[in-house]
């Protein structure tokens, strides 16, 4: 089944890539939650809820001044902590007044917001995405906004077979839905693998434009699943039959980190950000450009397939689906989220 | 009252125009029920469930492959029998990966989709429009989707009082609201009459530029309604004084009879399929051009009327309704209406 | 809580102004309640229940034939006492086929429409506005629909610190917000009393320019607030210093009459009318289409913002508020209406 899964919480998601935020308020929408965000004189970003106490008018609609954001109707100052600094006409500020302010964590270019317990960010929670930082690599990134449930997309991801059909012409090649694939889960780490391994296959312009490659190529397309929010794709292309060393060095190949987070905007929305960390033409910024150009088309032809899908399945009663075991992957992400979803509900332990 | 009756079944219904089908899938909706039509290689016309078993993506968006379906998303097939052929990555296909098909049948330009049990479509219950098929008359045909629900037209259609009124100027004359009218209701062939007879009146641009005739003329406007869906307006004119021979023969007059299929979408949309055939000028494709750009014009004065009641009578309420005497054909349509609803929900009778 | 409060009936409402109205019909909604208005052959104006009894057409998208009003679906004719005179095809017309009539009363360019039991509008509850029909002071008016609740307006309106924030640059200056308000509460008569002397104030362009004033100026706002749909705000500036004179006169001071009648439309909609009555340049034309044209601007600010507000507060199950002391009016008028509207429930004593 389809059906939004409730939001889970106790979870990192990103909500924003640090070049997005400015002395102007963005306003952000996470599992249903409003965020305004914005930066202090310092560079420090600070992410508050998105609603004045007073009469509930967005705070993203006043303005930053100083290291403060001001509300636009009647003008109540809020700090960087959400404490209220300022209401007219009065001295004594009730502390009902104060806002609720939510932990923030960065990646490379990407800001993870803590849905859930603002008292008990956890960072073990977060995945490590060495390849944003990595000198030795480049990275590009964007999001899309999709007007589908976040589930759908997560379907989309853990199966690639869909590259040939819904992607023909751009990434998708016939060989990727003939290719079988290995599913494994990894129940305590909480990760779902789907790798896939083409031989001798054709190489799409999206690698023969960038790489210098060109068909026959092998071509791996190995994903690792961390719920909720985000996905790994290691893109592996080489000339065929040319395989990594012994020790794990593949300098004959192109290595390309394709990373998406979803993010959860409300129960018939989702933000799905993404960025392409790569090995090769690292000081190519044509290239660059070329390959975040190319993946943002990939991804509207997902945005516009999972829209009318979204639509389709909000307005019937037929849930019914007939899996298939390229969905394995897909499948066991859905019960890691549902599981991940009841151990947010548990109550924590009284000391 | 006018709220939407629940859609009956066991019916047919008009789901498209012969040439409206080729080899791009075409997405239609009939009472709720989404259905893509497509084209085989010899012309064979096939409707099936417009929905992939697999995960509920609209196969319309897909492509037809030879004489089969293909899903636009994990390109699972689907023969015209609804059977799927190939899935990616494995051998042995789910049963439960079939789809539905639809019954159809043809009558001029029409196709008619059996809406309700697929494995008894009744032939019976195709009205016969023999002026379809007939080589000594001429047709054009069109579609306007309407925005209400489908009671709405057959209210409108059911008593052409309106057109003095809203159809003024164009085929509506005052002459048209102040002829009585005479309805008569057959309760066992499931048809009602309601005929108008006006003698020595004025003729319309409709006429008058399509038949030779001038005021004043005689028009008669003969009703026959088979619920749910078809509905034949004989329309009569003649040089006022000019009758029908005793033995039916009418060569002084021109006929032309108005032909609508009633379509449901959903509950607040139905397809108003018209087709026009005349037994004059019929060899003249101007004059065809004519009637259709006319009656198309009427058409889309009762869209914009009737869409606009929708929308009041979705927001409201308050159904309460004043019938007068002009209502009784449309009172009787609903009487008959209610009960093809609950025949349609008549279990069969075990054997 | 700004969740809406019910209607309140039995109450005048601002309608349209005198010159929105001909003999082309004009369609409005007051407390959910559809209305037709036209101007008969002597002039004067009819409110009709704008729902042909027949099958439930708008009457508002007929013709005004004569003094009479025509549905443009079947052609029922009503009169302005909203007996139906004519329908087709029958000479005894059902006593059910009558509309409803509501009475109106005339303020100025304002038509008022009472809105409860109709056999009994109360000319008690109109509020007096003499500065509209006084020679000796000329108005402008206008409407703005607001895509908000009415509450939301009335919140606003009651408290004008948010000029200094949300209407910066046109009627706000800080001054506004840093300047205590007084709140009387004349719960006998249904009245809240807000009043702001600012001494010594900058003087915003908006009287600058229109009065010949400059800074610094002493600015009253005296609010009377007559629930549930009139509110005058009494602005008075004069150079700094200047007090009326004991006999209450004031020839050093220009006066302003703010006038807003709010008027509910649905739960989600509102009526935002105004008007500008000054003692000051009363023969210049070009300043009142200046001070009507800024006021509009200021009034579109607030649009935008009780719009957007609308639209959080419609979607979220958070109405949590916390009212500060420049909400004392605004808490003040939710009371009232509240009481007003109970009161308009209670049936009245049989005699």
């Amino acid at each position: 089944m389809t059906t939004p899964t409730d939001f889970v919480r106790d979870q990192w998601y990103v909500v924003a890539s640090t070049d997005e935020i400015s002395d102007i308020p963005l306003a952000r929408t996470v599992c249903g939650e409003h965020i305004v965000l914005f930066r202090q004189t310092d560079g420090t970003i600070v992410a508050l809820a998105d609603r004045c106490p007073h009469r509930g008018y967005p705070l993203s609609l006043g303005a930053v001044v100083g290291d403060e954001i001001q509300c636009g109707y009647h003008g109540l100052r809020f700090d960087g902590c959400g404490t209220c600094t300022w209401v007219p006409l009065q001295n004594n500020i009730p502390s009902r007044a104060n806002v609720e302010t939510y932990p923030l964590a960065t990646t490379g270019p990407w800001i993870w917001v803590w849905i859930g317990d603002p008292s008990a960010p956890d960072p073990d929670k977060l995945t490590a995405l060495p390849w944003l930082d990595n000198p030795d690599w480049a990275e590009v990134h964007g999001m899309e906004p999709l007007a589908a449930r976040y589930s759908l997309l997560i379907d989309n991801l853990l199966d690639l077979s869909h590259e040939s059909f819904l992607h023909a012409g751009l990434i998708g090649t016939p060989e990727v839905a003939l290719t079988p694939i290995e599913t494994r889960v990894d129940e305590d780490a909480d990760v779902v693998y789907v790798e896939r391994h083409m031989e001798s296959v054709e190489c799409p312009p999206f690698y023969s434009d960038t790489t210098g490659l060109s068909t026959p190529i092998d071509r791996w397309q190995d994903i690792e699943y961390h719920p909720v929010g985000c996905y790994i794709l290691h893109s592996r292309v080489a000339a065929a039959g040319v395989v990594p060393r012994p020790d794990g060095a593949d300098p004959g190949a192109a290595h390309l980190t394709v990373l998406y987070a979803i993010t959860p905007v409300d129960e018939h929305n989702t933000m799905d950000f993404w960025a392409l960390a790569r090995d090769f033409a690292v000081g190519d910024s044509a290239i660059g450009e070329y390959l975040a150009r190319m993946n943002r088309e990939v991804i509207l032809q997902d945005v516009r397939a999972l829209d009318l899908l979204e639509q389709r399945l909000a307005a019937e009663d037929d849930p019914s689906e007939v899996s298939l075991k390229i969905d394995t992957g897909a499948l066991a992400a859905r019960r890691m989220i549902t599981r991940l979803a009841e151990q947010a509900q548990t109550p924590m332990p009284t000391r």
